[in-house]
């Protein structure tokens, strides 16, 4: 039988009944922050990785897929987006990415956990690419909602990069109908916002579709993206919202002509073509969030992995 | 941190360094056919799960992915396939979907190991729901290319529902230049075949991009659908290939239409919008395709896993 | 590297920190009863297993050492036992030991899981060994402190085969001073007791210290007995407690004599040697009995796995 | 149910079909020497542990009850051990439980792999404890079969302290019949030696039963002695054999005043009662060692884990 070559394994429980198996190489970091327990580990299929409270966060070897599906649909919504928002983003990837449009003045990011942030610049390098140090980033660690609740400044381009809603974890208030609320007021006449919306995977579509539908509750304009993570070890989704521009009514060469223009260096996962690959989605996923009623609000939040 | 809630488990090693991990409830069956190592599970996340050489093949919960992407697409490439030949798909499942097209006159279900077939008809009613006693089914338990070769008859579509090329396996021979030219010759002007190609993980493409190389040097349309079947562990691809129709010609509302008139039942996965979300790949995929200069043939097979 | 050749495993926990995988070849049971999870596996190294709450009680391959240790040497220190009771023992593996006694005449057996008996009297045969049918055997299914308290009559022996004690277990108030000082009152003069005390390994000694020192509060001749059981994972051991022989006092000899005039039948483990193996502790467990203070009572009960 | 509190697991495969699981917090070295693969883990359970291909050779926590079962029995076998010689013992606890002893003027330590010795004298301090670097020391890294042919000089006692005979690790040739002839040879007349053995686990027998045998061929005093190292997954075993002194004719009371007379420092396993432990083994056990008629030799070695 097929054998594993390892004997050091990161176990990553997507669910109480299934799981993801990782051979570790070295543990380059193992500690709890005040706000989760934080890894940094090299294993054997995905490089260097950021495992955040026991689940994966990103991977060397796949995460331009997590991080350009996140930040250039965004993006391009927007025909100018000079000043960007980013919540959380630890590893400085969602920032780096954002930073490669031309048009971008100013890019804030907020982490609540700055013991990530310093970790993630040190071992990290790759992810973050020298853009901590760019001179248009502002970096705080403060929670985002409360940093965003007490500015008047106006945003085209927010960035949601936050790990998913666990009971006891940092982020399932930033899930909710009033919080997007309050993003979208932050946000410029043409803005958007994106996020990561957990997995697609059949009978676990809970978190992705009550989040398209608390969008939509905000938003003209929301699409779910599937985006296959492998190392996540289930597919993913993301959610694009938009006050003005219609994702859907982009073309592959019009995407490609704006990618061309607007962004420095070249893209991996995203283009033209992958453009219509995330606006279409298979016909169960789409079921799925036309049947859910549920909206998310600060009182009624929900969470994932129970 | 999260727990698992199950102690009974499936180590499903993808690669030497990569596994994905299923709660197993029950296990209905466990023996070795003379060809592979043969268990149907009661898992706690997917239901009721074929396993073949301690690799997946398929899951109550998402095969309806695997199976709609694997025949609809090249049924549809047809206008009218009145024969069909499938070589393995032991479940039964592929063979359901197959008959659902209206115009199918005879469906040949070929797999060299009749245990499997055996087994899923009695423990995996739902897979193949009936198709194993359609008066328009002819199953034979044959080594396949033989078979075909030993065949005057021609088909309109051919479906190959395999397991991966590994060293010891029945399968490897079944993914070369050669076999892929008696298949084209055994399939009338407008046929049309697919298989599964394999993973379309980062850094794991090589059995994905060889097929795709190696069915261009016999077919003029060749296409890589990528899909996600949530219990594979990886994300998935397949490959689909056309003697005279381009598959990436059709619009979403021509494929619909054509679904409305052709197909008895309702399809879940495979719809117009979920045709143009297979029919484009995201650009790495792409470039790594372009990028393969492999030719699979008798005397150079390629394995998976190692 | 060594490598596994099975992809199915049970995964018992011995702490947070610590487990011991099995190979499953196949699940015959698992069942939630009213007390607890139920589980009978045949796995690759250790034949046919008893699992309650996902931990292993008993394996077909090792059995032989737990029941004998726990049964005999107690039985021995009695001249004549005529009366045994069983507090739990559900697979009726200690039951079938003490029967093998010519002097005995009664054997009352109570477990509070009807189920557990009932299963393993189906399924784990070469367990009970037909013991369950055995004339002299009375078999109740009740809470046997609540039996014990509401009983006159006295016993030779009495065998406590229950679980650890676990928080929402069914065990935990049988392991207590009140359950000992009451057990000790349903003892004839010359009576003896035995139970399962938990592991022995380094740092993990609580249970078995406290249960010794607890012990030793009301029985004059208290002996912590080691003893290796392969399929736990963990070094194990016995406490052996009795009212007037000094179990330290006996010869490998006269045990051997006693073995051969009152026993039927083979033993496997245990005789003379064994005897003195089990009398005698290395130096570090000796200093932990020593060194514990704790008393285990209904008001500050213990609980492992924490 | 009893979870885990880790997401990093060494997996200690034992057999095909069984292993132990550790909770892995750090790793602090992992690398192929020229002859083994080597790590250094902290674990949750046993602290900081030796990995050599990918099995637990010897942990922090119960390092202590695996050296000095090993060392202390056949150096007290001797008068008056002057001269001791360790045949592998990378962590240099052997060592340093042999140079406890006033009496020893020499030790010489020959292990193969300078790597191991290397990166445990910086990694493990607590096990060697300055061994290394006693004047009474002699370090070599040679294969030490070959280094003991080659000498005339004589020992009073010889300790192999090597990990198990697999078919491509450096240490079969080290458990025949021949070698045990050369040992005996370079041994002064009251000289003794010692050898881990293998598990005791019922049905795994194998190896220490044939050891056992092979080395009665050679010497007149041959023990198993079963020690309990939970570390390790599996009850354990080890082998004394002795030119002149019977082990098992000494008590309890003698073992404790030769130790108090000649041994530094407080012993923590073993002592006059533990030595009684160790010399009376569970009948199954002897019965298998009775059973065995292999002889290993040199061309007809035998390897542990197949």
């Amino acid at each position: 039988m097929p054998g594993p070559k390892n004997s050091k394994w990161f176990l990553d429980y997507l669910t109480p009944e299934e799981g993801h198996m990782h051979g570790i190489n070295s543990i380059l970091y193992s500690k709890k922050t005040p706000f989760q327990q934080m890894e940094i580990m090299q294993t054997g299929s995905y490089g260097r990785c950021l495992v955040l409270d026991y689940k994966m966060q990103s991977s060397e070897v796949d995460e331009f897929i997590y991080h350009e599906v996140l930040v250039h649909p965004a993006m391009l919504m927007h025909p100018e987006p000079k000043k960007v928002y980013i919540v959380g983003g630890g590893e400085g990837a969602t920032l780096r990415e954002a930073l490669r449009h031309k048009s971008v003045e100013r890019a804030v990011m907020v982490d609540i956990d700055e013991e990530v942030v310093m970790m993630s610049k040190e071992l990290l390098p790759e992810y973050h690419a020298g853009a901590f140090d760019d001179p248009r980033t502002e970096l705080k660690f403060l929670d985002a909602r409360r940093d965003l609740e007490e500015t008047d400044e106006k945003f085209d381009v927010i960035i949601i990069d936050i790990s998913e809603p666990v009971e006891e974890g940092p982020a399932y208030l930033l899930y909710t109908r009033e919080f997007y609320e309050m993003i979208n007021d932050r946000l410029t006449d043409e803005g958007a916002i994106a996020l990561q919306a957990g997995t697609t995977a059949v009978g676990k579509l809970l978190n992705l579709t009550a989040v398209h539908k608390t969008l939509q509750e905000v938003f003209p304009h929301v699409v779910s993206m599937p985006a296959a993570i492998p190392s996540f070890g289930l597919p993913w989704g993301f959610a694009l919202a938009s006050k003005k521009n219609d994702p859907r009514a982009f073309t592959a060469a019009q995407i490609d002509e704006m990618i061309a223009r607007r962004v420095n260096g070249e893209l991996k996962y995203y283009d033209g073509e992958c453009h219509l690959h995330s606006m279409t989605t298979p016909k169960h996923i789409r079921k799925a969030i036309e049947a859910q009623t549920l909206i998310i609000e600060d009182n009624a939040p929900i969470f994932t992995y129970n």
